[in-house]
């Protein structure tokens, strides 16, 4: 039998969690012992560290609960969520690119026809997005659902709001030409929760604590892989700096400032507006691949 | 500015955990993010899997209060506790080597003179522990101090049994030659927490979920560096594969089976009963050092 030395024990522990029948977790486990350990021993943690370490974790859980997942935002400002996104979505050639979900999509949203309006009574400038649903040869995709939702013009979603509902979400659905045509209000950009042991972290650090102004969407179409991903407003504040690290070139699109007056769906509007056009471009799901 | 990719977002993560002024945060958490990422990047999670990771975590978190801490448990089956406490206890020459503190040590146990019995009224096979606190060089420590705790004949520590008080613990003092003299009941392997996120895990493993018997002993002396460790009883049940990782060779001692008769302590017991000798030896705490 080997008994455990500073030097031995990362072998040790990885062979040990080579116990495990199931091949997948067997690989799981084993890799994270592995970097677990070569991070301890890289940093070599007092054990007051160890222990504040233990305490950041312990708090993180506590924060966690059915409404707000600490752990998923310490996930998001570490780059992990983005990484694991990133690592499950790889878009092949102009296929529009996913970013991170983030934890406001609500699902069932109101469905809402082309020209309708998601921000009812929100407060923002007013926004329209038109473009166009297509495969990766160009070719139109009809009835194409476009699951949407954003911050207010104030930079809240619905599920900051208390007793709102069917707020600044809506689900869409292209024309037979793959078109589709929303209106909406203009999103702000806003900070993370920082009242948590994230917001802790944070504030320890010169790291922005905000995300860029952004609106989200769920694109799915029979046959197709859905997308789920951001548009942001080009040169909004904090686009360079996004705390969650969602921003991709290819998503960053105009929002056009036109004078009050007829918009895009046809309806007057008497002040002035944006105008947002994106075409998004959906791969073929892979034959062994459900059109999740 | 560089938008997110696949490739460069781990650099980008990295760098960004760069901007914190606190130099050892810093190293700390590019150090995370680095091995964070590396882990991620090997196993490739799927999103399903990454939300089970989170969900676990959260429940860790959950199960974790004043009473139990289930991050601290996650830590010593994954052999990270182990190695923190390697790290930071690097014992010279033939000091007595550390082992891991553990969750069940009480402050401000009975102090009991040499030869007392520290398991009055406990059920197991009566125990003498008797044997030398010396310096590298082997000259006595006198006056050292053993602080030591241990479960009963029947697993159990005092703070597994609600309402006991001083139970299974006391703190001993070295005589001027520097021996000691204890009078216990013999330790029995104990399984961790099963009922919590990481008896779930464990119970997808093949990895044992018991400790070996072990005395635990905190020893300190004012010059010397303290050492908290413990002694595991050879050839006792799981000695080869402590969950905790906690066994090193130089702690593992012969608990020797007597006939009923007069004990080392000079008591006269109508029973069997073991006799464990062992000699401690502290190193001198750094010029520089506390001796903790």
């Amino acid at each position: 039998m080997t008994y455990v030395t500073e030097e031995n024990l990362t072998d040790l522990a990885v062979e040990r969690w080579g116990n495990i029948p199931d091949p997948r977790l067997r690989q799981i486990m084993m890799s994270a012992v592995k970097h677990l350990h070569g991070f301890v021993r890289e940093v070599e943690p007092t054990q007051q560290e160890w222990f504040a370490a233990i305490d950041w974790l312990t708090r993180i859980g506590h924060m966690s609960t059915g409404k707000r997942q600490e752990f998923i935002l310490a996930s998001d400002v570490l780059g992990i969520s983005m990484l694991v996104d990133s690592i499950n979505n790889r878009a092949p050639g102009k296929a529009t690119p996913s970013t991170v979900e983030g934890p406001f999509h609500i699902v069932d949203s109101p469905e809402i026809s082309n020209g309708g309006n998601m921000a009812e009574g929100a407060p923002g400038i007013p926004c329209f997005v038109t473009g166009k649903i297509t495969d990766l040869d160009g070719k139109p995709i009809a009835g194409a659902m476009l699951d949407m939702w954003q911050t207010d013009g104030e930079g809240l979603y619905e599920a900051q709001i208390e007793g709102a509902e069917g707020y600044m979400r809506g689900i869409y659905h292209s024309n037979p030409d793959g078109t589709y045509s929303v209106r909406t209000v203009a999103p702000i950009g806003y900070t993370i929760p920082m009242d948590g042991p994230i917001g802790e972290l944070m504030g320890k650090t010169k790291i922005s604590h905000m995300r860029p102004a952004h609106i989200h969407f769920h694109i799915a179409a029979p046959g197709y892989k859905s997308v789920t991903t951001h548009l942001f407003q080009k040169g909004s504040d904090f686009i360079d700096t996004d705390v969650v690290f969602g921003v991709k070139e290819a998503l960053i699109t105009d929002f056009v400032k036109k004078p009050a007056g007829k918009a895009p769906n046809g309806d007057m509007v008497d002040t002035p507006f944006y105008e947002v056009k994106y075409d998004f471009v959906l791969a073929k799901a892979a034959a062994a691949q459900k059109a999740a």
